[in-house]
């Protein structure tokens, strides 16, 4: 169950990762500046969660092997990007990326419980980290970011996502059914979303 | 005493959030957009100054209420944000700013001295908690944040009041008439900034 | 020694700021603008840092020294801005620059092994405290940071000097000797790379 849950977890830095890695190639970014937007992309989010909450240590440091398998990752990545991006295609990015924010929304959600916040604060916490990755990166690479504007459904899923984990969670459903279901529930909207092109009314 | 302080930091929440809606409006985001930039407009400086200062629970945690009606009134706002804006006028919002600038920036250098800050880092602290939720809007929305460019005095009048404040403290003034000073000479200096135009040399 | 680290750590604090008072210039903001560009450009990258490792008091409250001489710096500094960029030319200022890259970087990851994280880790915290100035600085200033352009090395050298620091920790040089060996390696590469023209390939 772990080993399944850190391989989700994985894909999900890695998908986050990707997307930063290739948003910092478009601004003509070099190494240093595509490792770094990467980097923010993928643990942005879950950072700010844990300084929020006053959690140490964080996130990748918890875990110090995300930051060194980014750092290859990227060496590797730079000069054949244009390889990569023929295997990454848009759809498997896409779900990648869901598969990510509705981990990081969902388990953000499940600190925040745990750090005894109010419930609105919890749901408020899952949204931040499964977002703010991609909203530090799109500040970084001088954007408005994308989620905030008129595009597909995204944290909205999230935000839903949440929602149906702490209902399974508050009528005692085991806690890894209440995860999965925000965690699949979160997926399964986001992909609906850019399938339908559901978009939040202007 | 203290429901009227709570009622003035109401004011000064909605004030903030209202800058941050107009704000996200005008760069057309969606829903979660101006959410997202009212809430950061609203809870960013005194969010930033609980981390520096390693408060927790954090300002908008412990009154989980202040974000849940900013999650109401941003539902209601924006499809009414057109009429909003003829109640809302230029000079209500600046006013409520003014009162929310003097609220927050006084507040959070009581909060510093508090926590033991050296004085100077007090005054600091204040002006944080008061002028960097616009920043941080201001940011988000891609622009050169408003305090810094040549306008009006903003930051300046925080400033002062802090000062003003830190002064009746040290005098030993009643804790409460020292906040109101400062909180109405903020005030009073930004409205007459506005009024006469005041700015700073170049 | 402590006296001499001082001086050192004050030049690279004042070169920081300095890069932030010509760029804020150059965006033509007012006096708070000026400052807090400033104040960010040189105590940012710890600040960030020392909210990542939990440490408190912040650098700059623990110094508040810094802030006082940064504050008269720019009150003195911003009308006679002209004629200071006659004494401060761009060789000054990229000297002053790099030892203050060298001190920060190193001194962070020194600060972040003494709080027990590991390895890779320790070299992205120097590198963090010695860029993140600059970053947030471009930031605010709604530019893409200079450091992720394409252009010569920075954290590149940041990066290698925190290694050879750490390489002189772990074969138990004296501390002072692989501190001075880390920030001097930093120094001299940048100055290297400025002088010959070194870039990351793209």
């Amino acid at each position: 169950m772990s080993a399944m849950l850190h391989t989700i977890e994985l894909i999900g830095v890695l998908a986050f990762a990707c997307s930063g890695l290739i948003e910092a190639r478009r601004k003509r970014m070099d190494w240093v500046g595509v490792f770094t937007v990467a980097f923010i992309a993928a643990f942005g989010g879950g950072t700010l969660r844990d300084l929020l909450l006053d959690r140490r240590p964080l996130f990748w440091v918890e875990n110090q092997e995300y930051p060194i398998i980014l750092f290859i990752l990227t060496l590797i990545a730079v000069p054949m990007l244009r390889r990569l991006r023929q295997i990454m295609t848009d759809k498997v990015l896409d779900w990648a990326d869901a598969i990510g924010l509705g981990l990081f929304s969902v388990n953000g959600t499940s600190m925040a419980m745990e750090a005894g916040m109010p419930v609105f604060v919890c749901v408020m916490m899952g949204v931040i980290t499964g977002i703010f990755g991609g909203v530090l990166r799109d500040i970084i690479c001088n954007e408005i970011p994308m989620v905030f504007r008129r595009s597909q459904l995204y944290a909205t899923c999230a935000f839903a996502g949440c929602w149906i984990y702490l209902a399974g969670h508050y009528v005692e459903l085991p806690e890894v059914v209440s995860l999965l279901a925000g965690i699949l529930s979160t997926f399964i909207l986001r992909i609906l979303a850019i399938r339908f092109d559901w978009k939040l009314p202007a």
